[in-house]
């Protein structure tokens, strides 16, 4: 195969990365300065040997533990429990929470195979035991997320002294009510709050 | 700048790809395994150091002159002129045209700096002096397109031998007249043929 049907073959594995964008990302690369695709690859390269996922949270980090586990100023006394070390980023992004993260890598899908076990349930069980005085559970606010919830609160149950939140389910900020599905709205109105 | 972040902002750079899409691509190669990561950075690498412009066409390939220039079988008294190299695979889908290619690498834009001098017009008269019995101009139906097809025109006009064709314009197959604008419409009508 070509250097140039390579490449497009390779981005064509990206997600949402259909042949027509592939094509146009390898020429765009091919127009550019080889710096720039140098450095691409560079990246890749780099985030592969030095990534790996924090042996206390799970999050995916160039150190272990990670940026958030060896901060004395985060709350150790609260734990966001996150699907993927990704949300992280969203969640930072909201500037609300100053506590530890725990990341699943994932939700539960028996269907797909992924139990309990295949989650990082044990670690997060270990570490509530030590003082945690909330868990906040962040998953996904779908079907699987829901279920992963679920258990979770179940698997905690058995911590009297823990408290167990979950996200607040409702219309999006900046959202338009309109467009609003059903499910969201009714979330919403149970979820009311007074004014 | 942490291994993640960089690799965020290096496909943030791509073209079409946002923050949060680059964030996806970097955390989506972090999730799978690590020889498909290695694999993408390898292929853009293998671009980078082995495409070239082909010196006669100018088409991008790892072989000098490249595979439409080296086949024998390919009709070379036909040149199609396109402006970039990612035309070709276009083209060569419609499976309708068995000569040569030639590739500007752009299109005139003067108030971007962008010239003849600018653009792989010189060694295309050289080309077409050479027993060339058919132009045909592929540049893309846009204004700069067109203006530089009315160029490629005007420059070829001295010799008599040649024909100077312009792909049709007209309705895309498959569309809707409905949603079709109204240029493309005049257009049609302009081009209509006998049934």
């Amino acid at each position: 195969m070509s250097a140039i049907d390579g490449l497009v073959q390779e981005f064509g594995r990206l997600p949402g990365v259909g042949r027509k964008t592939a094509q146009r990302l390898t020429y765009y690369l091919l127009k550019g300065p080889p710096e720039d695709a140098r450095r691409l690859a560079e990246a890749i390269r780099r985030v592969v040997e030095e990534v790996k996922a924090c042996s206390e949270c799970g999050n995916l980090s160039s150190e272990d533990p990670c940026g958030f586990c060896r901060n004395g100023r985060r709350d150790a006394t609260e734990i966001c429990v996150v699907e993927e070390a990704s949300d992280i980023a969203a969640i930072e992004g909201s500037g609300r929470f100053r506590g530890l993260y725990h990341v699943l890598g994932g939700h539960l899908s028996p269907l797909d195979g992924v139990g309990p076990e295949e989650l990082n349930m044990a670690s997060l069980m270990r570490r509530l035991e030590k003082g945690v005085r909330e868990l906040i559970i962040a998953t996904n606010p779908s079907v699987e997320g829901e279920a992963t919830a679920a258990y979770i609160h179940r698997m905690a149950s058995g911590l009297p002294e823990l408290r167990v939140t979950r996200l607040a389910r409702g219309l999006p900020v900046g959202g338009d009510l309109e467009y609003a599905d059903g499910v969201t709205i009714a979330e919403a109105f149970s979820g009311r709050r007074e004014m």
